[in-house]
């Protein structure tokens, strides 16, 4: 059973969501010496040490000068991916790039009101390393939200690493790999991947920022490597909040509820509606949905655990929702432009009942990488911004400096920075 | 003495300046323990723990219930501000403003070939927590760079705080936080400010991201809360790098290398040059400039332990300064524009003789918060865009369900995702 509040009868039950809302989620503590201990490891003995937890986590034997393994090839599981799959992989990738293209930012140059002239530009960060996980969490859709942009900005160094146990890796992901042009790949993985990437390790050439998502040893390693590299948020469960009036199919709500919970056992899904028949029938129809799903286990533990059913006036949904500031938002009502208006706080929108989150995981070429955990109040999805970087250029002629020197000495001496305030007086003549 | 290195004479040197730029330059590494029992300490006991180390640490009594001290007044600190500084601080504030206007970003929306209504829309943060440190370091033109770019950009709540020991507080930065319109204001400092900053205690109610520099202690707490509430970057120590022809003034760039030295002992200035007779004059004018500089003591340090002149054929310099990636780079060189044009890595770069990188400190409007450590080869300076964030916008037409679901319900299956495959699955007829 979700948990329950109503609003719309009991308006105490809004300090009972909020209270609910700050309940922590899991993900739990992860011992980050570990990860550490790893990290200077691999930092200190480079490939070497790589080969070796490579051998005794995936089981798997690394060529030390190459950091190859002749049980992976790209190409040849490349091949293995169904044709079927292969035209969707094509189909996202297209819609991705056309989409990520749009955020591409202009260089701007202008002189302003003193004579002053100032510009910036944006470059393209030189090298990337992009961290597949194995196991389960290994898609082919992580590979193309996570690469395509980089691809976009300019990048041209995009390593990916993945984890290869006994040479096993996801044919679907090698086929997006090659789809998105990766540069070089080493079936490698853990924080021992990470630290590689960070710092090198034999053939493997440090990169400038690593991006993706990973298990907790590679999320602590990311904390870990933070500045030595940039690193892109580290990603939480996932969750999504739906707003829906009576007149949708219960069943399409109840399968939009599951999609998130299917992820993970932390993750969280919640329907705001002002319709409590209609709640009841979501209610149902989630628990038949969940009997036949075979990701059951996981998804009942979401549900349980973290699901909500929250019934309220209309009128406060925006508020609602906010207050979550969910990674995604289903709008499932007849006026949804006022709900997207109104809301402040979100990863992503699906507006319309035609709208399932799943799309967006897919193929309507938006990032599936967003915000998690409330983090849509401060943060914003992976975009191409994320692998561009931006120089301040100012041209200073000697009527510029003329009419900027007087008030840079006066606060360099109120700061006590004598010498910067003498880097100014003594172009004065 | 700086270090030489002459690639001109010594094609080994080359290996020496990249070794020379692995050097660590200290900041050392602090007990992260402290910071996270004082962050814990204030989570869990809010206000009173607040008040209680801000009594232990700068000897300051605070009401529990404002969070405010008798003894520090804004307003009456600000009246103390002399009135050249306070002229400059406006100068500088006007130009800051009207840069950070033109970085504002666009909404956009478009359909495209699949008949897919796509769009996102950026919004200001709602509450930022502006970090002021105390003693030397208490910058009014900091207090302008981190508030101006969040005002900005629609930031409604700005919440400094500044240690204020024994009720001592900057007249200065008084004056900027009145300048910027600042919020609201709470005389605490340390971990524990940085903590009440991301959880709240008492009066202070929790904001969504924390920006601002700070010592050690809070620089760990920074990176503690990091997630819960965004922060910027952790900035390292300061960096200039000047590439100069041996047409300039000696003086002119000692100035320029020193006005970086004098920041602080681990700061690094690097001298780019082709005229080794220029190189010699430049190290006399340093030498001569430190004798009479009352932050000898920390220049003479940075100079000595961390700082360099690099003799090289002018047209390697653009790729000795990628290698560098510093802070700020002047080129005081004939023609700049070449070096502008083909150097990838530099937070700003100030053009021309007549730029001391002093300018972009206090006025020119460029942020003068900046990536360090060679973090330009993968992030920018703070900007109005740290202040926003992006929410992605699709609207699903029931045709673009139909020209979208196929390839998202492949992929979803093909991911071991029933769930998410079941919530378009469901939609078709």
């Amino acid at each position: 059973m979700a948990r329950r509040f109503n609003i719309l009868e009991n308006a105490t039950d809004f300090d009972g969501f909020k209270a609910f809302m700050k309940e922590p989620r899991g993900g739990g503590s992860l011992d980050v010496s570990v990860a550490a201990n790893i990290v200077e490891d691999v930092k200190n003995r480079g490939a070497v040490a790589v080969v070796e937890y490579t051998t005794k986590f995936d089981k798997l034997d690394l060529n030390v000068s190459t950091l190859a393994s002749s049980q992976v090839d790209l190409e040849a599981l490349a091949s293995k991916c169904p044709e079927n799959v292969k035209a969707a992989i094509k189909f996202a990738a297209k819609r991705i790039e056309y989409y990520h293209a749009q955020q591409m930012p202009s260089d701007h140059r202008f002189v302003d009101d003193d004579g002053v002239d100032m510009a910036w530009r944006w470059g393209p960060i030189d090298a990337v390393g992009l961290y597949v996980p194995g196991g389960r969490a290994s898609y082919p859709s992580s590979v193309l939200m996570n690469a395509i942009p980089a691809k976009v900005a300019g990048v041209k160094r995009m390593v990916m690493v993945a984890p290869a146990p006994e040479g096993n890796l996801n044919p679907a992901v090698a086929y997006a790999a090659l789809t998105v042009g990766i540069t070089e790949f080493y079936p490698i993985g853990g924080a021992q991947a990470v630290a590689a990437l960070a710092y090198g390790a034999g053939p493997l050439l440090p990169v400038d920022k690593i991006v993706g998502p990973g298990n907790a040893f590679v999320a602590a390693a990311k904390r870990i490597v933070f500045g030595d590299v940039g690193i892109d948020t580290i990603a939480g469960p996932s969750e999504i909040t739906v707003v829906a009036d009576g007149k949708n199919d219960p069943a399409w709500i109840a399968a939009d509820l599951l999609s998130q919970c299917e992820h993970d056992p932390a993750a969280q899904s919640i329907l705001i509606t002002s319709d409590q028949g209609f709640a009841e029938k979501v209610e149902i129809a989630v628990k038949e949905q969940l009997e036949s799903l075979s990701t059951q286990a996981t998804a009942t533990t979401a549900w349980e655990n973290h699901g909500a059913i929250v019934i309220a006036p209309m009128d406060r949904a925006a508020q609602l929702v906010d207050i979550i500031a969910p990674e995604h938002v289903e709008f499932a009502v007849d006026d949804p432009e006022e709900l997207v208006d109104s809301v402040r706080h979100a990863g992503a929108m699906f507006v319309g009942r035609y709208g399932p989150e799943a799309l967006g995981d897919y193929v309507t070429g938006s990032n599936h990488v967003l915000p998690t955990s409330g983090a849509a109040r401060f943060s914003s999805g992976l975009s191409s911004l994320d692998f561009m970087k931006r120089t301040s250029i100012q041209r200073i002629s000697v009527e510029a400096f003329a009419a900027l020197s007087e008030a840079a000495e006066t606060l360099a001496i109120a700061e006590g920075l004598p010498a910067h305030a003498n880097s100014v007086s003594i172009r004065k003549n």
